[in-house]
């Protein structure tokens, strides 16, 4: 569905982009992350020390999530974190990670604004640079957020 | 030049793989790091502000350095930093970055070295998996480190 000026307005009021909370761990969080990649239920206790953990990082590490409030649910998702370098004068490189939008929900342009979100936030704390890594499936989609595809992403895993 | 049994000991105590330290600069640790991309030469105040900003991720972010002793310089380095997630059961993701060899003194397993001690490290600090971005020039290297290609890497450049 594109976004029609009709449309603006009603999808801004049902959509609302914002940092993740403790509470939106009631509101399907880790289910929406279950349809990215293996991810477990978690413990309301793992979850809140995960999140505080997270949040003394404060602006360089940012998990951001849509919520749908026809139901309330979690349905997009994505993180940021900012690296701190000493190449390119002491410079910056923003990471995106575990980006999803809820499969029945797709279409509505959320990966979109998800990833638009991060891409900002990378810019706004001075990254020289934002990277991602994709499946050649998705690539079509970054490359319409306005990314290139450059090097190749290797993986060791250990489990 | 392979390692034999004969040459070992004479590496060892020729080549000392450690942790980054403030005095690196002085040995030539940004010239280095000029060979990997644009690094411009860094002030001592800023070069000494971004090491303490780094140091203070402690086992979460960490730069190692192999000095050859026949002469004091740094001649390999690499750095790799602790992602925590929520997928995976609260998991986390070593990312290795900035992998460099000087160009006078490759072919002594030196680059073998960096990526074994920073993917040891990434194991050592409960990571399930250790990611990396290269060039296609670069993938067989990474392989005969134990990596394999996975996905594609996109960036998206803001200057």
């Amino acid at each position: 569905m594109e976004d029609k000026p009709g449309n603006v307005s009603i999808e801004q009021e049902r959509f609302q982009l914002r940092r993740l909370e403790i509470s939106d761990k009631k509101k399907g969080f880790i289910e929406l992350l279950q349809q990215l990649t293996v991810c477990e239920s978690v413990s309301d206790k793992d979850f809140e020390e995960r999140y505080q953990e997270l949040a003394k990082h404060g602006d360089e590490h940012v998990i951001c999530v849509i919520e749908d409030r026809h139901g309330g649910k979690i349905v997009a998702s994505g993180s940021v974190f900012i690296e701190k370098k000493f190449i390119r004068n002491c410079g910056k490189v923003g990471h995106i990670e575990d980006v999803v939008v809820d499969s029945s929900i797709r279409g509505m342009q959320l990966g979109k604004k998800i990833v638009g979100f991060l891409t900002d936030h990378a810019c706004s704390m001075g990254c020289y640079k934002v990277i991602l890594d994709c499946s050649l499936e998705n690539k079509p989609f970054y490359e319409k957020c306005g990314y290139k595809q450059k090097e190749v992403q290797m993986v060791k895993y250990f489990i």
